[in-house]
């Protein structure tokens, strides 16, 4: 396959919902989609999904789920009554087809090494890791809706961490009006949230205001509120840990303190599927497009 | 009673978990305040709670609830035990005090003539209604991202009317980076929704745009989408209407065309009790204060 | 004539850049439009232009500017070289023609009388006053950019007076990050303001916050700032007075105080003459409309 | 010198309006000042001006202008009567003072070896650079409203870079409600655009809606808008080159086209000296602090 063109054929294999939705914004663009172990899905047409993987051979470019493979080494389709193994996949897929997942594990890339192929992953591009920032998001301002008496306008809301997520959170509690602040480590992010119009402190020094915070978002994968600093938080602040693990809450302690506490993992594929597989099809076309220029540029 | 003053005794009466935030915002500016009725509550301390009305006699200010009775005249009182006809609590009000009630009925002001009292509506207080669009707009908000598998983030809103309601949602769905359309009748108001930077819409005109709606907010309290309407929309488009009665879709109609609708009302109560209660504070303390005033002038 | 049409025939009569801004945009619409006593001016072909009042007989509608005419009963045209009397262009036009007019004066009126028309003025109109709120805010922001040595990012802006041009100027210098404070009288303009995430303060009151604030916009057409509150106004704040005759801060007393004071009047026509005319065309359409639709209705 | 301390001493030496404003900012937080060579600048009390470098030798924190020195090798002082060797100034700083500078040439940094010093740059600082982008957009924008006829509101922005200028630049006009289109190289700068609720294109297809624009700004140092681009571009298009040298904008072909184009370089300095002194301000304490830290630390 060189580049995309009108012509590329698109093989979507298992995953969930969000691979529907791939397969289906896919389809809306007017490209060839033939979906494969997606059976019990709403939204695409029964037309387009099969579970033969023979179908893959006809495919120029193939776009495994996120994660790629479940911890047996099968294929992760939770949508598909049965279980099949990714190699068995891989070894119908044409060696000039583009191969992508998302998550791809070391096993994976063996046993796509050993179908003679390589898989590129798309959970590594910027621009995904951007763009998911507003699905979780928005899936982190849902649980601080449904779990509160109060609104979040006029509430005092801590965020720790201001990378991604800890942007798109800021400037969505920002816009319903809660008095937000940012803490983190480096002086040229405080200096971003500052330009904001965002409060800011040394993560240093957050300590010292998390007695009058309502609502406290932690973003830093790594310990950020343990014991000593749980204890100053006020007894009805709702605690979200949005971090991957270890998270930056110390949960035992919070538990212990009676601190409301929710780890809120993987929000994008929960709250906002379609809008996941539409943040992985936009991914995939990138690559795929800066693929086939490189080629041409050869 | 003739000012607000640091003396000033408040008697807050019966009612849901808003009369009771209130009252804690009373204790918290320093007041002193008595409750009535509002045994199942968790945010007051017992001590400021009873269930003898005779207590009503010391307070110069007192705070029936929103709204003021049931429909047999008893006071409205869902967290006591018990039930106490509202002509009790009236009976035992000092006949110098400031009764201030929501949603007055004209069978309450009967009761309180009859007492000797006449009752202030804080419902038909402009700042109530301007800061009851807060929650509500958050409660709307709150439901479209729990019913729905796509963010807000670039999805494609309605909103029909540009009252409080109508202005706080749509700023509130800007935030999100969502695509918002205002329909509405006034040119003055589509004027000003232009000046937010909205998409505005004659509201004789909005069926020409439904089909690409995926979220529609009535504001509306009159027919507004029938069932000739309804058809044009699309079939996974979410309708959440915030209109009191009679409501502004055709749940009829929306019903049998399979389309997703959901009437949300009273929303502050439900979704920020806490926050309603706060409001309800802010409207009763100016209420008292421009009497006060006047009081004054004469 | 009746309604608008694609045929409807248009003449824009006099007037400065917003009247050719305005011609110019009913051009673009695809309408004919006859432009009057324009020479002298850089956005219209010669083509359009004539100094003839006799083929004002073949419009359905004519445009005059604002204001209408001069102190001497002469069309306002400021764009032409000579002098023509409103009486002129008025005998010109055909009987049903439909004339409108800005700031129409008593005298217009009469005058417009004696030739047998009415005329209907576009000032009037709510969306006509809430649109131009905007280049206004532009106009003070431009001046308070160009006027200090600091941003706005980060500086202390009070605005008295919440109406349409307080709203306007409120959420821009929002969006710059200043801190806005708005000081208004009515208790449901104070709620609005803190509904949009402002500071208020009740105009009573705001004596006790001038000290600190760098720049204030008086939006409020009538005594606001005296001399005593001038008094407790920083060295270096600037003052902008927005409000039409008589204003609302004290000239006399700012100037004895060395308070650097702009009195910025009429800003929409000075700073941003094409949107203005925009905005008028946009009025003059909405008013045809209407009028076609009541012909229609009867 | 060991860290920041209420007991730090800064002798602040020559420069703009910055160094004048740096020093009165170091005076409010209540820190000992000595300013030397800022003789005409109308911020400071006399009382903390002096013409004699011998008193830097009291000064545990030097602070340079930006740039250091001019191209004889004097310091830069345009309001210093004066001239005077940026040696004879090192020659006066103690040896354990921290001496800072702006924008530091290979000269200097000789000039300082050679006193036995070294000198700290605060211009490549994250934070400088950051909150450096704030006057920059305002700056940028105050051009845009003193040059155009026509609000920013409705108009339709190009801005061609997305660092972070282009950042503050293009929030600053979404808050006026412009249409704002950012073309930037990498697909994560325009997935953040994206997320802001901004139009992106790839700066390799920025041609095609040129046509449309109203205003471009460019903040890439790089060729972007040559001859064949700029053919592209309306006539009463406004270009504004934010880009330090050579700029991004062909101004020859520009100029031979008959478009306007204004280069605004070193916005800050110009158009809000005193936020850039107060920048200067922070980063200096910042740096400060650091050093503290790390000398603590050993």
């Amino acid at each position: 396959m060189n580049k995309l063109s009108e012509h590329t054929v698109f093989g979507v294999v298992g995953g969930d919902l969000r691979q529907a939705a791939l397969a289906n914004f896919l389809l809306r663009q007017g490209y060839e989609v033939h979906a494969f172990f997606l059976d019990q899905q709403p939204l695409l047409d029964r037309q387009y999904i099969s579970s033969d993987p023979a179908g893959l051979g006809c495919c120029d470019v193939v776009v495994f789920p996120l994660p790629v493979s479940d911890e047996n080494g099968a294929l992760n389709a939770p949508l598909y009554s049965g279980s099949i193994p990714l190699s068995d996949c891989l070894n119908c897929c044409r060696s000039d087809a583009f191969l992508l997942g998302g998550k791809i594990s070391d096993r994976d890339r063996l046993t796509a090494q050993e179908a003679g192929h390589r898989m590129s992953d798309y959970l590594t591009r910027e621009e995904m890791a951007v763009l998911n920032a507003v699905p979780t998001a928005e899936g982190a301002v849902g649980i601080a809706l449904s779990e509160r008496a109060s609104t979040l306008w006029e509430s005092h809301c801590l965020i720790t961490g201001f990378g991604r997520c800890g942007k798109a959170l800021a400037l969505l509690l920002k816009g319903f009006g809660a008095h937000v602040t940012v803490a983190a480590r480096s002086a040229g992010e405080l200096a971003f949230a500052r330009t904001l119009g965002l409060n800011t402190i040394s993560l240093s020094k957050v300590d010292s205001i998390l007695p009058e915070q309502e609502i406290i978002f932690n973003t830093i994968p790594s310990p950020v509120l343990g014991e000593k600093s749980l204890q100053l938080v006020a007894e009805d602040c709702l605690l979200i840990d949005l971090a991957s693990r270890p998270g930056g809450i110390d949960f035992a302690a919070a538990g212990q303190l009676g601190r409301k506490t929710i780890w809120a993992l993987s929000l994008p594929g929960k709250v906002s599927p379609i809008t996941a597989g539409n943040i992985i099809c936009d991914t995939v076309i990138n690559m795929i497009t800066e693929r086939g220029d490189l080629i041409e540029n050869n």
